[in-house]
C-alpha cells in the first residue's frame, strides 16, 4: 500500500513519473471514471480550503466520490479520542484518506493505523507533498527541471512550502537563491541538508540583486505575526513586493510562482505579464492530485 | 458562455424557454445523467441553505456532482484575497459556479473573471434570478402568465424577491397590487420602471381591499429590524397575516405563494386549502434549477 | 413507505432479515450501483459525525449521492420555522432523509410530514435504531443471538444505546446483566418492560462479579456531568475500566463491544486481545446501513 507522507520519501524517478502522469491527464483527460465507486475521505483537523477543494475536484473528475470525515468537529466532539482510534474507525468509511493536521508527524502516525492509503495534506510545520509536486509540475511545464536557477522569496525561516520545494529540487541540482530579510532566512540545518545533497545555496537581502539571473521566482507571504510591529512588517512587505518595474530586464522565460492566496506580494498589474504563472499553478492542483489519487487507488 | 446574473438580462422568450424546459423535466424527467462527470461549485459567502440545497439536488438529479467552493471559510481564512483572485482559482475546480454574496454586483464581477458559467444565487439587495424563475414557473403551472392580477404583500421597500418578480412580470403585462404598510412600499424608482415597462401598479394599505380581485397573492416576511419597536412589528405582522377567514370570497383559482421559510405570515390552517401553493413552489426549485444547469452546461 | 423510527417497531423477523442482508453485502458486496441517481438527505440538528459518516459511506457504496439538508444552520437561519415545514420542503430534495434531532419524538413527527422515507439517526434520549442493528449484527457475527448472556456497563440510567439494545434483545431471550454504580442503574420502567418481555435482568455493582459468565460485554462511557464532582467521576471511571487483568478467566468467545468513541473506558492494551470487537463494530456501520438504505429505497 502506497502512502504520500513527505516529498523526501520520493526519489527522482517517482517524482518524474507523477509529473508525467499529471501531464498526460492534463492533455488527454483521464479514462472514463477510473475511480467509480471509490470514496476519498477528507479528514481536516484545520481548515485548508484550497487543498481540500482541489483534491475533491480531482476525485470527482476521476468518477469517484468524496466525503468529509470530520476533523475539526470530530476533534471537538469526541474529546479525548486518540488520532489512532479516529483513523482506525474512519478508514472503514473511505478508500483513501487525505489528512490535514496541525501537528508535525500526524500523517506518518495515521499511515501506521490506517488500512487504506493516507495522503498528507499538510501536517503543521511538516510536509505537504502534493503542493511541492504541483510546484515542480508547473516549472516543468515551462522548462526542464534540471539545474534551474530559482529564487525563493519570503519568510524562509518558517515557510514549509519553500522548504519542501527546495528539498525536492536537490533531486534536480537546482541553484537556490534564498531571498529574505535578516532573521527570516533558511534554517541552518536545511541549508546544510541542501548543500549536502549537492545544491548551491546563495543568500540575498534583496530581489533586485539577483532577479535578472533567475529562471523561476517563487514568492510567498510574510506572516504579520513574525514582526515586532506593523511598521516593520509593512516596510518588509513593500520592499519584497513584485511589480512590473522590478521585472524589467529579467530573462524572457522567467516564471513567477506563488502558492496563493496572495495579498499584496504581487502587484495585480503583473497578472497580465507573460511571467505570471500563479493562477496556472493553482489550477495544476487538479491534474497533479488526479495523478496521485490514481497511483494510490488504481 | 451563458451566465445567469439578473432576471433583467432575460427577455420573454428566454424566460418562456426555461419554464418550458423545467415543465418537461418535471413531467418526463431528465435524460439519463446528462451532466455526468460535471461539477457544480457552490461558493456561498453567506448562508442560504434552501438555495444551496435545491441547486445541489438539481445537479445530483442530472447525474453531476457538487462541491463546496468555500465562501464563508475562504473569506475568513484568506483574508485580503480579492473576489477576482478567488474566482480565477476556483473556476479551475468546477464546471459552473453558483455564487451567493452579500454585496450587490458581486455576481456580475465574478462572471467577468470566471472562465466557467456563473449563476447568481443572490447578491445582497441585488438579484436572485433563479428564485424569480421559480415564482414564474409556479404561477405558470396554474394559469397563463399574461395579464395576471398579482398582489405583493410585505416589506416591499427592501424585499429583493418581490422587486425581481415585479420586474419580470413586466414581460407579461401584469397588473401589480403592492400591499404594504406606510413606509415599506415599493421604491419610487421601481414603480417608475414598472410603469415605464407598461405595467399598472396600484398601492394598497390592506389585503382585504383587493384580495377578491387577485389571481395570485405573493406573501413575504416583514423583517423585525425594520420596525422601531417589537409592538409595532407585531401589529403589522398580525394585520397582514393570511388566515382562512381572510380568504373567504376570493377567486376559485387564486394561488398563494411565499418564498419560505414562513414564520407567522400564513396561518397553518391555510395549508390544506386549495389556494396554498408555497410548498409546491419550494419543490419547483429543483426542476427550474435543473433547466438552468442544463442551459449552461449541456 | 417504510420508515425506521424505533427499534421497537421491528419484530424478530424484520431484524433477522436486515442482519442477513447486511451479512450478504459484507461478503458479496452490493450489486453495481443499485441506488444510482438516488439522493440521501442528511438533516442533522445536532452533530453526530460517526452516524453521518457511515450513512454517507453506505450510500456512496451503493452508487447514490448524499446531500446535507442543513440542520443546525437551517435552524439558526430560519428561526421560527416548524419542523413540519422544514420536512415538507426538504423532502422535495432527497429520496430518503436521515434525521438527527435533539428532541425525543422528532423522527416520528418528521415521518408524518415527509413524503419520502425517514430514518431516525437519533432523537435525543429517544431511539437510534441503526446503532442497535449494528450492535446486534456484530454479536451475530460471533454467535447466535438467542439466549446470550450480556453485560451492559456504564451509565444505564441515561444511556440510550444500552436501552435500545436491551429492548431489542428481548426478541432473543437474552439474560441481561446491568452493571453500574448506584444511582445510574437501568430505569425501573425499562426493567419492568424487559422482564415483561421475558428477559432475565440481574443488576451488579462491579464487573468482576459477573464477567466470567458473560458472552458479550457492552461498555459505554460515563458522562462527567452526571457526577457531583470530578473526584467521584474519576473513581467510578477507574473502577469500571476494562483492562487485560480484568479479562483473565473470561470465556474464550467473550466479545467486547463499545459504541465509540472511547476515552478511558477500555485500556488500549485490550485492543490486541481476541475479545476486542469494537473497531469491527464501528465498521459494521457501513454494511448494516447499506441494508437499511436498500430496504427503504430499492
Amino acid at each position: 500500500m502506497r502512502h504520500y507522507i513527505s516529498i523526501r520519501d520520493l526519489d527522482r524517478n517517482q517524482i518524474d513519473h507523477l509529473i508525467d502522469r499529471a501531464a498526460r491527464i492534463a492533455v488527454y483527460g483521464a479514462d472514463a471514471q477510473p475511480l467509480k465507486r471509490k470514496i476519498l475521505g477528507l479528514l481536516f483537523f484545520e481548515p485548508s480550503t484550497r487543498t481540500r477543494m482541489s483534491f475533491e475536484s480531482a476525485m470527482l473528475r476521476l468518477g469517484g466520490s468524496c466525503m468529509n470525515l470530520g476533523g475539526v468537529e470530530v476533534s471537538s466532539m469526541a474529546k479525548g479520542e486518540t488520532l489512532a482510534d479516529t483513523i482506525r474507525v474512519v478508514s472503514g468509511y473511505a478508500d483513501t484518506i487525505v489528512l490535514r493536521h496541525p501537528k508535525v508527524g500526524a500523517a506518518r502516525l495515521a499511515s501506521e493505523f490506517a488500512d487504506v492509503p493516507v495522503i498528507n495534506g499538510g501536517d503543521g510545520a511538516g510536509q505537504h507533498p502534493s503542493q511541492t509536486l504541483i510546484d515542480l509540475y508547473t516549472i516543468h511545464q515551462s522548462m526542464p527541471l534540471d539545474r534551474i536557477k530559482i529564487g525563493l522569496v519570503g519568510d524562509l525561516m518558517y515557510g514549509r512550502t519553500t522548504h519542501s520545494l527546495a528539498y525536492a529540487l536537490t533531486r534536480y541540482n537546482a541553484e537556490i537563491h534564498a531571498i529574505s530579510p535578516k532573521g527570516l532566512g533558511l534554517p541552518e540545518s536545511l541549508k546544510h541538508d541542501l548543500r549536502e545533497a549537492g545544491c548551491e545555496v546563495i543568500e540575498h537581502d534583496s530581489i533586485e540583486e539577483i532577479i535578472r539571473d533567475l529562471d523561476v521566482l517563487y514568492v510567498t507571504r510574510f506572516q504579520r505575526e513574525r514582526f515586532p510591529d506593523p511598521a516593520s512588517f509593512f516596510d518588509v512587505a513593500a520592499s519584497y513586493r513584485i511589480t512590473p518595474s522590478l521585472l524589467q530586464g529579467v530573462k524572457d522565460n522567467l516564471i513567477l510562482l506563488h502558492p496563493l492566496p496572495r495579498v499584496d506580494e504581487i502587484d495585480p498589474a503583473v497578472d497580465s505579464l507573460p511571467y505570471a504563472r500563479y493562477f496556472q499553478q493553482a489550477r495544476n492542483g487538479v491534474p497533479v492530485r488526479m495523478a496521485m489519487l490514481l497511483e494510490v487507488m488504481q
